[in-house]
């Protein structure tokens, strides 16, 4: 295993930008940009149909440098943002296009296939995860933390599931399905979960039986009024209030 | 009308105290030390068998003064810290405690007392309210919130359906009651409202439904793990940014 292979460097607003690839995967590194020793890292997974500089990705992790002094990595997903789409990929894109433009229920295929990207997902992220711990500015033994919403969730939960090194979460705005139920029930670590109240995609009692299927012995729910694209940017300072909390690093 | 009679007043890290009565209800008025003009004004209610001077209700108004800028005010409620009870007062209060020590549910008992406590604090607090605007430092056009959970939100339901000048309200804590969910209704102003995702009182759906029921086009549901007696300290917090938000004050 080697760590990351950095491919672009630029600094913006006391923020260090780093693009790397690591088994050909493209990802970005947001660090503090005068970091001294280690500090915690964030991964953190795109929505469906964006990537990993989309301005919800860029926005939170700057708000996380910023307000908890951490490290924050994303990587594109399967199939988006250029990278190899497969056959299976064509059709259940198109598949899901259809059924959206249709106005019927979305959720049986997205949650199908939101499936399949995590299952090619989960494994990219582990690796990435092994490369930033070689940097010494991250190292081994360090807070991790994941945060994904929507696409987010559905790697997130298998992920975090698995990955012992995970210490704490952010997921949300995901329907439940017995095979999403059966990650969330292996989940232990601290979550905090957003839904949106009125989601004319997700239905509401989904959402919270998904929330509800958390092993968890610390999570928090937090549902706020609107429709699906309406989640309050509030709750991105939430997200890095929690991580802040669970790091015991000042915000 | 005239504004609050003042019978002390103290100042301890930076916040004023002050004890008062209007029409023979006593209260507490909480305020910057260094106060210079009008700031807005939030009015809270105690819990069940507590006071205005509750650990949980001073710690929440220094949180507010100091992250807020506002004005706190508290009333002691019917029947507690000393006022006087009622012949049905007691027989209310007896069967509460025999039903809890009998392992029994004690919401139907809880949400019948404290709706008809609500019904004597409402207009205490609306003229409560009328007093502390005569005072030059809140004034009668600033803005104003209300901050009670538990029995505080029994009493909270009625009135911010009631009194227009309330902008913003965080509740919780409260079983769902048909009269209750009528109230609720009427709330069209912002609201938070916290509930213990694992209350032994209060049934999860019973919580989820009286959040359901506020009429509000802007609402946030915060719902944590544990029991009762186990909201998250860090809950007060986002009680004090919920304000400054709607109020449009610094935290």
């Amino acid at each position: 295993m080697n760590p990351p292979h950095f491919t672009s460097r630029s600094v913006l607003d006391g923020v260090l930008e780093r693009e790397f690839t690591v088994d050909g995967v493209p990802g970005v590194l947001w660090s503090p940009a005068d970091g001294s020793g280690r500090a915690p890292l964030v991964l953190m997974a795109h929505g469906g149909g964006t990537h990993k500089k989309h301005p919800a990705m860029s926005g939170r992790a700057r708000r996380l440098v910023a307000g908890c002094g951490c490290h924050v990595a994303v990587l594109d997903a399967p199939g988006h943002s250029g990278r190899p789409r497969t056959p299976h990929d064509e059709r259940e894109i198109d598949l899901m296009m259809r059924t959206m433009a249709a106005g019927e229920p979305v959720g049986p295929v997205v949650v199908r296939y939101n499936g399949h990207l995590a299952t090619r997902a989960v494994p990219e992220y582990r690796a990435a995860l092994d490369a930033l711990q070689l940097l010494p500015e991250i190292g081994a033994d360090g807070p991790v933390g994941f945060f994904g919403l929507n696409m987010g969730t559905a790697i997130g939960l298998p992920l975090v599931a698995a990955e012992p090194r995970i210490g704490a979460a952010v997921l949300g705005q995901f329907w439940y399905d017995e095979a999403l139920a059966e990650q969330a029930g292996r989940i232990t670590v601290p979550v905090e979960f957003a839904m949106q109240w009125d989601d004319e995609h997700i239905p509401r009692e989904s959402g919270l039986a998904l929330f509800a299927a958390l092993g968890s012995a610390e999570k928090s729910l937090h549902a706020n009024s609107g429709g699906h694209k309406e989640l309050p940017r509030f709750e991105a300072d939430s997200a890095v209030r929690f991580f802040a909390r669970q790091f015991g690093t000042a915000v």
